[in-house]
């Protein structure tokens, strides 16, 4: 049997999760995904994935690879993977792509979105920050609005992190309201990469423009000022979700 | 201190509710609120809802009324009720009305909210039914349509339940579908008045259309027949939301 390199599109609820990457003791998506593909093939299977997300962040679409020696049918092959899961992950989607198609490096844009609540909701008590005040949409817009292109973000990187360099550049940044089911707030963005906590540090300080203590004039400068003590709180994880993971 | 009625407005999540209505030794959402007033007024008080929901069954916008001696603003009631709760239950909005106020008998109609999911999908697994076979929307539609009016609704009503009478004015009744997020379909049903178990009924049976194991002719066959055991199965009680109750 010949190994092959599938490509996972896989959806998770982050409340009960570590994150993504694998630690020693802790429960993992990634973890749980080469429990479940280990077992499946007889051997040590390593999955790699698109990018981390920290625990309680959830997924919509990440994106993974594993080289495996197994020769089923890309849907049983999901659903025999889907069988050694708990109901809180999910592989959506299991495709054949060339053998070295790396989930991480070959991504070209990532998406995320963040969830905003204007009422403290029961159902969606685990799946959006609930903030109180009422937030100057506005001002927000007008603040988001200058991240966009690329940018130095080292303001915006959560500390204990080195990556390589802090420039991402943004394609697209919005925030919309819908006023039904007690209100809701939908921030999205895009770039071609992002650093560890970087949406999250991003809403925590647009919501601070939203509630009138940082200006929108006061939002850029934080920016220019490539500093991580600069910014202003991070948002919660359990707002924030991966959306998609785009590939050329 | 005089008494007062107040009408509440409550949204819950009833995955771990055994339903509404107060039962010894169970969690409910009529329980816990009528703890949560007694402990407020330091008196027995009762709680009357709307409606029951059973075991499962959500709310966005379930209605009760309490006649309560609390002097405090509306709003601040809301405030120190819902610190006696836990989160999965909330009071959304507490209003003044008319003594003799009724949450029951004043409401003129009920709309509830059914969510069908085309995927397993781990974020709305508590809030959705997955239904794996590909549905024929337009013959569900079909189907529902003769639901529209007012009709004997026997045939729908959970059996173990002794209601005066089977009627009920369905005044609008629609399914949609969203393709995002993996494909959802909402099916919206308002009527006067709701006999046990009625949505779940008319849901899963309208599923049983969509599989194809059930004609349009059939579906209409099976609400004149008037029989608790013409129905096909009953919808799982996780993706039912009580969505709002209406009073002229």
């Amino acid at each position: 049997m010949h190994s092959r390199t599938v490509k996972l599109t896989i959806e998770y609820d982050g409340t009960d999760f570590a994150g993504w990457q694998v630690q020693p003791g802790q429960r993992t998506v990634q973890g749980e995904l080469e429990r479940a593909f280990t077992d499946l093939a007889g051997e040590d299977t390593r999955v790699t994935g698109a990018g981390r997300t920290d625990a309680g962040v959830h997924a919509l679409g990440q994106v993974a690879h594993v080289t495996v020696a197994l020769d089923l049918p890309c849907e049983r092959l999901a659903g025999a993977v889907n069988a050694r899961l708990e109901r809180d992950s999910r592989v959506l989607l299991v495709e054949d792509v060339p053998e070295d198609f790396h989930a991480r490096f070959d991504a070209t844009s990532r998406s995320y979105v963040y969830l905003i609540g204007a009422t403290e909701s029961p159902l969606w008590r685990r799946n959006r920050w609930f903030v109180s005040a009422e937030l100057d949409l506005p001002a927000m817009r007008t603040a988001l609005a200058v991240l966009e292109g690329e940018q130095d973000f080292s303001s915006f990187c959560l500390a204990g992190s080195e990556p390589d360099h802090h420039r991402c550049r943004v394609t697209s940044i919005s925030l919309e309201s819908q006023f039904d089911l007690g209100g809701m707030h939908t921030l999205r963005i895009t770039a071609n990469r992002f650093l560890r906590g970087m949406v999250r540090s991003i809403v925590g300080t647009a919501v601070e423009v939203g509630r009138g203590k940082v200006s929108p004039g006061e939002f850029e400068e934080i920016l220019n000022a490539r500093d991580r003590g600069a910014a202003g709180p991070t948002a919660p994880p359990h707002g924030l979700y991966l959306r998609a993971v785009r590939y050329d």
